[in-house]
């Protein structure tokens, strides 16, 4: 073989494989283009969730759902974002309660106060629900509407999560941004049902993850129409309206969206009532929990956790078919790339 | 002149008048079909209507509201159906007494049953509040919510309206429906905000008033998930959760939307509240009151009616910068044409 026979082989094969590379960078994009769910790994969960979708959009398939009834709810601590250790509205009330300590001189020496100032958690534990009432109270009314938007808003705008170092508005998960953005482009209305409280997810929601205030349900306290400053404000009083948790997720879904949803996705045990009540309406359901499974990119609890306890959903599971995603298996990627 | 020119001349003036017939017809359709609001006669409420909305949705303009912003909230009863000469949800539950007597043999002689019983209406205006409250209790608890849905989607279909012999989602406002889906086309989300009960409208919210469920806020009773016959179930109870009227209106609104609403429309002293809060948000707002003038075509009634009070409100309107829509002078049609 000549040299310049060599070469042209060589610099023919060079093309080729640079051809190929190129055609492979190609077909690459144009799968993750083509994939609503990129972040979300081949397999049993995204497989149903595709599945699921198709059915009830396909005009001429037994399973149509008309848009106006393509109703999906969404647990959020754990489900939409990070709950461990502990929820992001209890640490937010923990804040409040030593900005305004200076103004309760009484809290130095009372439970759960004291335990919250000196960072005693298991003496505010040992107080049980009716100390995290308190602290709920203290922390959460007494002033109008408006003015606990913007503590809520400047607090998650500052404050950084622990393990991550983020702010708890990154650390949402992405795939799960994915399945709200594609329930959306496929006609579905999407909901938050959350037993967090629904002032303190509202002024995040639309931006985080593009779910409109009015699209959220969850825990309140009573508010009331006041004259202050000689204008019109809604005031929030140191009394709890609703708890949406366990069997008032239902009730919540009933008050405020007035339909059975056809999806439900949630974390935790607390999400049975809502997944079940989804699950017994007529025509094709879908139930689906995270299940955090990932120490490393994420956390890994279930069972036996304080926070997003996972038991009697696992168990029964198979019974109940529902689905279980497990995050480290189900999911490429966990949080949006900073 | 000859017969033949004369015949051409007519002929041609015939054509031309034709012409401009046809022109005039043409020039009609044309301002029909751009005139989104074409039940409204011009005047004050028709042009202050057309100009919010213009300054509202003009991007360059200093009165400029996002999309997601423009909420614009509507009281039912008076405001957007008929509610004289008696709200229609208290038909509705004067005919539940009906045919649930046979089962309560001790309403026959206790009030406020007997009464209703024996169409004595002074009997039962006698009770009170109270008395109302047991009528309420009485027919809209005790069933499951896809039972109560089913009883008032039945009810609504069936049951016409005494003076103008129609079905009650006949009798909505031809001029209020316009501006509805004029709203909507403007970016806006349209809610309806009542004292009546939240399940009584929403079975025909969408249909009648293309609002979906999800957007009406109403009164409520208490309900609870159980299980019924093995399956997931809410149970209205027979206790209230919610007044959603007077000062609760805006209560209601804060719960169930969660942003105030830069346009509210109302009918009676009932929505001064809901419009106040309206109307003390920064920016351009608008509120508005349907004045029931038109005793022809509807009804006339207002400071001293014993449904849909409207007396405060008109005095303090020029205070307040609120509009008053009378019936008579600006609606030029009140129904839709059967």
């Amino acid at each position: 073989m000549k040299p310049t026979q060599l070469q042209t082989k060589s610099g023919f094969k060079n093309l080729l494989n640079g051809f190929f590379a190129i055609f492979a960078v190609c077909i690459c994009s144009v799968a993750n283009a083509a994939d609503p769910l990129a972040s979300w790994n081949e397999g049993p969960a995204k497989k149903v969730i595709l599945e699921f979708v198709a059915a009830v959009t396909n005009q001429s398939g037994k399973d149509y759902v008309p848009p106006a009834e393509r109703i999906a709810v969404f647990d959020n601590d754990g489900t939409l974002w990070v709950e461990y250790p502990m929820y992001t509205q209890a640490l937010f009330a923990f804040d409040r309660v030593k900005a305004l300590a200076p103004q309760h001189p009484e809290w130095k020496t009372t439970q759960p106060f004291k335990g919250v100032l000196e960072g005693d958690m298991k003496a505010v534990g040992a107080t049980g629900i009716k100390g995290l009432m308190q602290i709920i109270m203290a922390t959460h009314s007494g002033m109008t509407a408006a003015e606990f938007e913007q503590e809520v808003a400047n607090w998650l705008a500052t404050t950084k999560q622990s393990k991550f170092n983020r702010l708890y508005t990154e650390l949402v998960y992405q795939p799960q941004l994915e399945l709200l953005a594609y329930l959306r482009a496929s006609g579905f209305k999407t909901f938050i049902v959350s037993g967090g409280g629904i002032a303190f997810m509202r002024p995040i929601s639309e931006k985080t993850y593009g779910i409109p205030p009015e699209q959220v349900v969850g825990s309140s306290v009573v508010a009331e129409f006041q004259m202050k400053d000689g204008k019109p404000a809604l005031v929030r009083m140191p009394k709890i309206d609703f708890i949406n948790d366990k069997a008032g997720k239902p009730v919540g879904i009933y008050e405020h969206i007035g339909r059975r949803p056809i999806l439900a996705f949630g974390n935790s045990d607390s999400d049975i009532q809502m997944i079940e009540y989804t699950m017994a309406g007529e025509g094709r359901r879908l139930g689906l929990f995270v299940h955090h499974t990932d120490a490393d990119r994420e956390y890994a609890y279930d069972r036996k956790s304080h926070v997003g306890k996972l038991d009697k959903a696992l168990d029964e599971a198979e019974a109940n078919v529902w689905i279980i995603v497990s995050m480290k298996d189900d999911w490429n990627s966990v949080f949006p790339a900073r």
